[in-house]
């Protein structure tokens, strides 16, 4: 189910370029090239994953599945940029700014950010997912996103780059940096099936857990994997500076917590009635992951 | 009316950074900064008169006008950067880069655009305009500033930089760059007030024709004006080789065709019932302007 899962969202995400009217553009080609990189598509799988788990059609929730991939892959572009953390390569290929230039690059995030309200808000959408539910999944989208979630989660590691920082500001961190997006794609599946507000609640609180979980493991890669493997170099936030679960807790008790996460998040899905063994596969496989 | 219109205006965006749970930090005070660095407000101002003119409350568009001015806001940030027009300066004071440094001010652009979506999809929006035009206008928004709108006008420009383009391409430019996000505020105002079809289809070629010469007026006071009145070295579109309206068809010739824009924008505004002339006005304004 999960690679069905993945090809339809990847067959979705190039269709909403093609559409794009100049679409043989550098621009668009930009987009294209970060939008289909080979990403694991996480989060859109999530929201579908989730409004099945609810009792919605998950095809009816594609075009916000596709949103939040297009908010990620703007993420990552921008994170990539010089001014940033100036990453010359993501998932083995040259980084966008490498390939088509900082300009571009920068602009390519930007109008993937822009294209994933556009899509989540057009009349395909309206029209599968009814106009609250749409309305109600880009406002989520904005809110994650935006300066209370990804945005100053980006700030937050900024202001602490280069200085020790505890376990509690690392995780504030990446509970904004990369919880409230993932959290956001699990409640956003739920509003596509108009579920019950605990059921949200419920998926708000296994996304947070999940985040932090895909988080710690990252950590773990960047020491215990191999750049082909990874796509990227290893040991780059050592190598950095960079405070981390695994600089903060070492590779053992890193692992011993992201065990525990998996479980809490396991336990959350037994709130929902429906068939929760697709999401249980997708958690563990996402403890068990080697890149 | 003007005046005060842009009072309300500027407060409610001061309040919307005040909002943010974190509004003390960096990103909130690099926000704040360009959000409330003293612009003309052409864009809210337009969607306000706008709903005005078509027998909407404009308060109830509030939100929308707040939210095309962040996008605006977003976009001057960008466009300063070093890796685009590389502005050291903007409405006479350091740009954001300048001030914040380029990575807070690339974040503070991301987030300014997520915000847009936000407030304009949050409940206070959706109260005050109803569901569909709340959905309505926050598309309209996102199409006017995406791929097919405001960041194709810039990608065109970067494409044909420091070569000769004919008036055509340059035209094509302005009205994604610049006519897109002008034309979105007329349409989004007229939306807000449920107008007929036919008044927002006369309001998107209003904004068009605005946006046109707006942008013809911008070129003609780089030659005409002076730094201390426009806030910005003058003559440097000439110096850094650009085609301008004012290279192609020199001072005199664009001020004609300011002229012929303008009495073809208020012939539009003829097919309105309402009070025309705070638009009549407002049109008559921006081409007399000197900044």
């Amino acid at each position: 189910m999960v690679i069905k899962m993945t090809e339809i969202i990847n067959k979705k995400l190039k269709n909403y370029i093609l559409q794009l009217k100049g679409d043989t553009t550098e621009l668009a080609k930009a987009m294209d090239y970060s939008l289909n990189a080979g990403g694991k598509r996480l989060r859109p799988q999530l929201v579908l994953e989730f409004a099945a788990l609810c009792g919605g059609k998950p095809e009816n929730a594609l075009p916000i599945a596709c949103a939040i991939e297009m908010i990620h892959t703007y993420s990552l572009i921008h994170d990539d940029l010089p001014c940033m953390d100036n990453d010359d390569y993501r998932r083995g290929k040259p980084s966008n700014h490498k390939r088509f230039g900082q300009s571009t690059a920068l602009l390519a995030g930007d109008a993937l950010l822009t294209l994933a309200f556009e899509v989540a808000l057009n009349d395909e959408a309206v029209e599968k997912l009814g106009l609250e539910p749409a309305r109600s999944c880009a406002f989520e989208l904005a809110k994650a996103a935006g300066a209370n979630g990804m945005c100053m989660g980006q700030a937050l590691d900024l202001k602490h780059e280069g200085s020790k920082i505890t376990a509690k500001v690392l995780e504030e961190i990446h509970a904004k940096k990369t919880g409230a997006l993932i959290s956001a794609s699990c409640v956003m599946g739920c509003i596509a099936a108009e579920a019950t507000v605990d059921e949200v609640e419920a998926a708000r609180q296994y996304g947070q857990k999940l985040g932090l979980c895909f988080q710690i493991i990252d950590d773990v890669l960047d020491v215990t994997s191999t750049a082909e493997t990874l796509g990227k170099p290893i040991g780059s936030d050592i190598a950095s500076g960079k405070t981390t679960y695994v600089t903060l807790f070492g590779v053992d008790k890193c692992l011993k917590l992201a065990d525990k996460l998996t479980t809490e998040a396991l336990e959350l899905l037994q709130s929902f009635n429906g068939n929760t063994e697709p999401l249980v596969n997708l958690t563990k496989t996402l403890l068990a992951r080697d890149k």
